[in-house]
């Protein structure tokens, strides 16, 4: 996707919502803090965006032992990277990734697959690895060919500025309609030792990942076995970029990849308070990641979440889903308004026609008030309402089968819809 | 929801549309002819609606042995209107209709079902029925109880106003945000004589029906059984309401009605040559009422028709809904933005993780100009599509699985997503 015009959110605090409060074993180390030990990157300008700005970026992990794990859309019409990496590639011993934006290569059939195999070959040679070790991620406008020429001359300049330092040129080559930096420089106390967690994510618009995210890269200097890589990312997206959405379309090019160089000689055993502490960190780490991205959701101004529990795990899944995904509640979110009955309607469509002729038992709570109990509307406060909805971060909370029948519960994290939604995605071809 | 303080689109003509072509045998008489013989209504102002407007209207069918077929929201928060016309009318003798605009009575718990009541057994009291006779239909704002005693009062009104071309006035008493009139006066030319078909229709928001529609009442004087009035309106509404969508989002109200009085003596016998031309005009009738509720779609600049060609109705069904609902795509159309990369990207979150490496072979044409052959871009003339995109109806075809594969097939009629749909959901409580 092509860059907007300005900027249209400030940049947010990592920790900054209530939601993602930072861990006592976390600590923000500063933006310029670079790389954990092992790690190097460059991001470039190629010429694949028309407006100049970087859009090559090269990873490398120099450890002699790389571990990693990776995860993907499950778009049905996933770009030729995300085709290419998850079939070709040992995802989890990754010494490289190579990412541009201005170009998803995705609907480029059989020459999408060609062009990619291109600069993946490209970027093994130039980092020195096999091209089975370069995973690859684009992201940009669908439908247009990758300019290969392009990207091999971003590869080679990428592969003459690669430096510990090089994170912020690496995140500025993978952002596109992102209004502010998604970036993370944190260092994790363990029982054993202190290590590092960087991580450069983006994400703006077409977000609703099932079983990945958009493109979010993590770098650890703690030396994690393989399966504990993929554990460890596995249930982190799941409760990060799994639960958010902005605007309910999943992407062809969601790709999240966790690397690992060890160089921090603190050695995560499996099922140990080590890995344990770690996975809290990467926990944070990536739901405020997510977080940050449905805050900068193309036009987004309110930002919510909304907690659902009941007795069924499907029908809970299904009614968050709705809620987070109705336009009609994102529409209320933006104006402020305590419009809950459309959380109504958004529940009843989620789970359709019940054998029973009366009203489900249905409870909706928002910011804490009580505003329908059993199906049906209660008194509140109207006043108190009216204000709480006007904050910046709304919390919508529901029951379903009424309060005896409380067993699995979730959460989704969503953007309100707004005119400048609109007006980014109809004026710009994206 | 109430009304919006002006007129947002010009008023379309029944069969204005490409996509809905009258007829032969199907005649369209002015809007002041009046009800089908055996049928009176009325529509009065009862002061449920703050402005003023009309928002009781009464429709009595006065045949000795009236003959009907109903429809109804699926949502699992139905309102408490449908839940007791559902569960306790006659719906295949129904006598009479009373419904009102500018409340839904939706969330309102037995309450809201024990209103319901009080003004079923008015309106039978004053139409001289059964409460089990009258039909309820209710649209407005959610989680607001029924002031019953407006209702009421409404009833009486409209009882003695109550005559043959009253239906201009129970056409404006169900209106909410609709921003031009959706009602219909034909006739209908069959081998055993002409019969009338009537119909009056509400709807601009919250439309997404599945089994249903938005607010419709159809009359005809032709003599029907009870069968053949279940079959046609079962049929017809899944050809015509069940393909449509402005946001996506079913509501809580949807109700069809069609009632038939047997006014004209022509019977139709099942599976005659009648029942197959009274058919189709029903068809053509219902389609052209949802393309004018797609047209008058919340803030609806351009309407679109998707057309999804396949080898698995559930995998065609569920494309044509992500395509109908993406507001990528709906965005695009608003703009005139000729984006189809968006529509493969809604194809694939619809068809997830197909089994094979290789990207899905999926064929889109736009406006009869094609874009994309086996998942690929192909060459087209891209000023002539950047005109197409232009026009007030849009076609996108898409065919799945390559083109030997071509057996299942469906439609879904959908509304862009523009600046006003933000503005009418965000700026009004609805």
């Amino acid at each position: 996707m092509s860059a907007p015009p300005t900027p249209r959110t400030p940049a947010r605090a990592l920790f900054g919502s209530r939601w993602t409060p930072r861990p006592e074993h976390v600590s923000e180390l500063g933006l310029d803090a670079g790389l954990p030990g092992g790690f190097r990157a460059a991001g470039v300008a190629s010429g694949i965006k028309p407006s100049g700005k970087a859009d090559v970026g090269l990873l490398v992990c120099d450890s002699p032992s790389p571990v990693s794990a990776a995860r993907f859309t499950s778009s049905g019409t996933a770009a030729a990277p995300v085709l290419l990496s998850r079939e070709r590639c040992r995802l989890q011993a990754l010494r490289a990734v190579l990412a541009n934006s201005g170009c998803a290569n995705a609907a480029t059939g059989r020459r999408g697959l060609e062009d990619a195999a291109k600069t993946q070959g490209a970027a093994a040679l130039a980092a020195g690895v096999q091209p089975a070790e370069v995973a690859l991620a684009s992201t940009g406008a669908i439908s247009h060919e990758l300019p290969v020429d392009a990207v091999l001359k971003g590869i080679l300049a990428a592969s003459s500025q690669l430096r510990g330092e090089g994170d912020a040129d690496f995140q500025r080559a993978i952002q596109t309609t992102d209004a502010f930096e998604k970036r993370a420089c944190l260092q994790v106390r363990l029982p054993s030792g202190t290590v590092r967690l960087n991580a450069q994510c983006k994400g703006a618009g077409m977000i609703s990942p099932g079983f990945a995210t958009m493109l979010c890269f993590v770098q650890t200097d703690a030396a994690l076995q393989a399966d504990t890589a993929e554990l460890l990312l596995g249930v982190c997206v799941k409760r990060s970029f799994d639960r958010c959405s902005v605007d309910g379309q999943l992407s062809t090019n969601d790709t999240a990849i966790l690397m690992s160089s060890g160089a921090s000689g603190v050695a995560i055993a499996p099922e140990s308070e080590d890995e344990l502490r770690l996975g809290e960190a990467l926990d944070a780490l990536l739901r405020a990641l997510a977080i940050m991205m449905v805050a900068d959701g193309e036009g987004a101004g309110r930002i919510a979440r909304v907690l659902v529990r009941g007795g069924e795990g499907e029908a809970v899944e299904a009614v968050a889903r709705a809620v987070a995904n109705s336009p009609l509640v994102k529409t209320a979110l933006h104006g402020g308004d305590p419009n809950w009955g459309r959380i109504v309607q958004a529940v009843g469509a989620a789970i359709r026609s019940p054998p029973a002729p009366a009203p489900v038992a249905l409870d909706v709570a928002i910011e804490g008030i009580p505003v329908c109990s059993s199906g049906a509307a209660i008194d509140y406060d109207a006043d108190a309402l009216a204000r709480a909805v006007q904050a910046q971060e709304v919390e919508y909370e529901i029951a379903l089968g009424g309060r005896d029948s409380i067993q699995a519960e979730t959460e989704v994290f969503f953007s309100d819809l707004s005119y400048d939604y609109v007006k980014v995605n109809a004026e710009y071809t994206t």
